[in-house]
């Protein structure tokens, strides 16, 4: 796609630091880091959603694999993987070091008030759903 | 391990609102959510870290599979994939559904800003690591 920033670093047209490759995936430094070492692992094919990936299993071995590299590079005691989408409409897998007992560069909202019950009969619902 | 929580989850020693099984990962509701459909997929064995699952591409293709059941039942536009683990110390992917234009549950911290010489540097320290 001509006007996807991925597909312009994955064609070259557009620098990055790159840190892994391979005939389906590449892999580069975020230059807007939430933390140091936070890495991007993409499909070098054009999809929107992580889970458009056909080779999904195979894409996350390849972000393991790229993960443990940063974890030694960095000293972190351990990764965050992290999918959200909004950014950059191609697929991308952020890779996080952290150190154990202090996340950075992400962290959750508080915990929703929802009762039970109502938990319950989503998870019907979930249950229900056939792919 | 007798005194993680996820592992008697797993053993039903504790209950738990379950939306996916099989032989090697268990999903189930998380129960103090982020978002309406918060759902945890874990390995039925212990593992401290995602990272350390030997099948890690399988355990996603199974943590795809419960998104995609979830991203139906509540009629989101997309799943966000999370791995933090400090909070139980047994391996576990977060599953938050969400909608596009609003991102929900989690949220980046501002962007760290660091030369890009630094980028670099540390691109080529990842690039040197062997695994």
């Amino acid at each position: 796609m001509e006007d996807c920033i991925f597909c312009q670093i994955v064609a070259g047209k557009i620098p990055s630091y790159r840190v892994y490759e391979d005939d389906a995936f590449l892999a580069f430094m975020d230059v807007f880091p939430r933390v140091i070492g936070h890495v991007l692992v993409i499909p070098k094919t054009h999809y929107r959603w992580v889970s458009d990936v056909p080779e999904f299993g195979d894409y996350w071995e390849a972000a393991r694999n790229v993960g443990l590299k940063v974890q030694n590079a960095t000293k972190a005691g351990f990764i965050s993987y992290i999918t959200m989408g909004e950014a950059v409409h191609h697929a991308h897998i952020h890779i996080l070091p952290q150190n154990e007992g202090c996340i950075s560069g992400i962290s959750f909202t508080p915990v929703l008030k929802i009762p039970h019950e109502e938990i319950e009969k989503l998870a019907e619902q979930i249950l229900q759903q056939i792919i």
